[in-house]
């Protein structure tokens, strides 16, 4: 597409009220922020009891009529969880009810750093974070399931379908649920930057002179890969290459999100 | 107290279904899982809207009436959040009624490492998870607010509270609002180990001669700190010391899990 950002719509669902100049609409943002996060949080409401519920869930953003799609274009988003929990049992029964799905909340959030300032009012983190709302369905078509299945395990590890055994069994298809999120509208918030202070807290000689202020940035760092008892193989290169693009993305994330002012 | 691990009870609410001897509900472990997250989501219902909202936040478990507690005994959630957003005036208007609160759940994951075998299905994480639910209300006392900040600055640096400008202002407690969780349940789930395959995937010769097993290891690190451009001291003994400490305890604790069979 291209020719502009899209923007999911500002309602009363997403809308960042608090520190309102942090807050992005456009899907590419927040699109970007949920595929790049390890687990995303699920919440959703059973009939049972007064409380949601929030299931950590393996997830990415997809088009299955378009596989093409870019980032920044209307996508669902697939979750993969096992086919008997509580969350598929209800995205079940919406699926095959008339109604469009059970409503979701699902949730994103990186921290890139700690900001330290001389009032511990004015502390804060650098992060990153995303919320998509949306109707969740059991995704029962086999092509679809399986294209959504290569989405999520080539987000963990790209490239990684093609290097496992296929093609899955009967049983592994069976006993693996994916759920089709249709989004409704989302938001983004995001804060970077160094630290700062109030007027009267900077004009402290005092304390300026004494309370260290500054940015401990924060990023995840994959290890040497730890090989199975059973593995014969050396790691391949498309494994080493994406630790060490991991790590670099991430910790220059961090560094340049305490620079960002 | 010490004599016994307490458990929270085994409700509908709080079962792990899946896989669930990963499932625990010692309240230490949970405590420690919650403890240790830089951010938790936090899920509660708006009377507007269908969907559940999750919001990240920062938090701790404290106990304003016996602040020695143990980390294995029954503790409260404190929440830190602007006053005025959403939340907060839920749990204003559930600390005014006759109700016990809002309705709140809150998640905290950590992911310790991605564990690739033969299969894509027998992929998994090594992680440790938790959920709480309970009932959130304002905590409006001016002394609890000040302990519930103290707790929750010293649980994002250890010792930085008595580092920064005190006592805070009037306006800084009054645009603070901290919310106290009273817990009514919660869990855990926890998963560590090497990669695995079932046993026909395991006995495939060519599949093992050719696809790489086993765990990449991941935590959380901080980089060196970056000082503000106000700043005028040198890294302190207590920040510079806790940035070691949360880097080889997390490089460890990924590492552990994946020999943890």
């Amino acid at each position: 597409m291209g020719r502009y950002d899209l923007e999911y719509p500002k309602e009363a669902t997403n809308t960042v009220e608090r520190l309102n100049e942090r807050g992005t609409y456009a899907l590419e943002t927040i699109h970007r922020i949920v595929n790049s996060s390890q687990i995303l949080h699920v919440s959703f409401n059973t009939p049972s009891q007064p409380f949601p519920v929030i299931l950590p869930m393996i997830g990415q953003m997809g088009s299955f009529d378009r596989p093409s799609a870019d980032l920044g274009d209307p996508l669902d988003l697939y979750l993969h969880g096992y086919v008997s929990s509580r969350i598929m049992n209800l995205g079940r029964a919406g699926s095959e009810g008339e109604e469009k799905g059970m409503p979701v909340c699902v949730a994103a959030s990186h921290v890139d750093g700690l900001v330290l300032a001389i009032s511990a009012f004015s502390h804060s983190y650098n992060y990153r974070s995303a919320v998509l709302f949306g109707h969740a369905t059991l995704v029962t078509d086999e092509v679809e399931k399986l294209y959504a299945m290569e989405l999520i395990t080539d987000s963990v590890v790209p490239d990684r379908w093609q290097h496992t055994r296929l093609p899955p069994t009967k049983a592994e298809l069976q006993s693996t649920g994916i759920l089709r999120l249709q989004i409704a509208s989302g938001s983004a918030k995001i804060n970077a930057g160094q630290a700062h202070d109030d007027k009267k807290d900077m004009e402290n000689e005092a304390m300026r002179d004494s309370i260290w202020t500054g940015v401990l940035p924060i990023n995840s760092t994959m290890g040497e890969p730890l090989a199975s008892p059973y593995n014969r193989v050396d790691v391949p290169g498309y494994i080493s290459e994406f630790v060490k693009d991991f790590n670099e993305d991430n910790q220059q994330q961090a560094f340049n999100a305490a620079k960002d002012e």
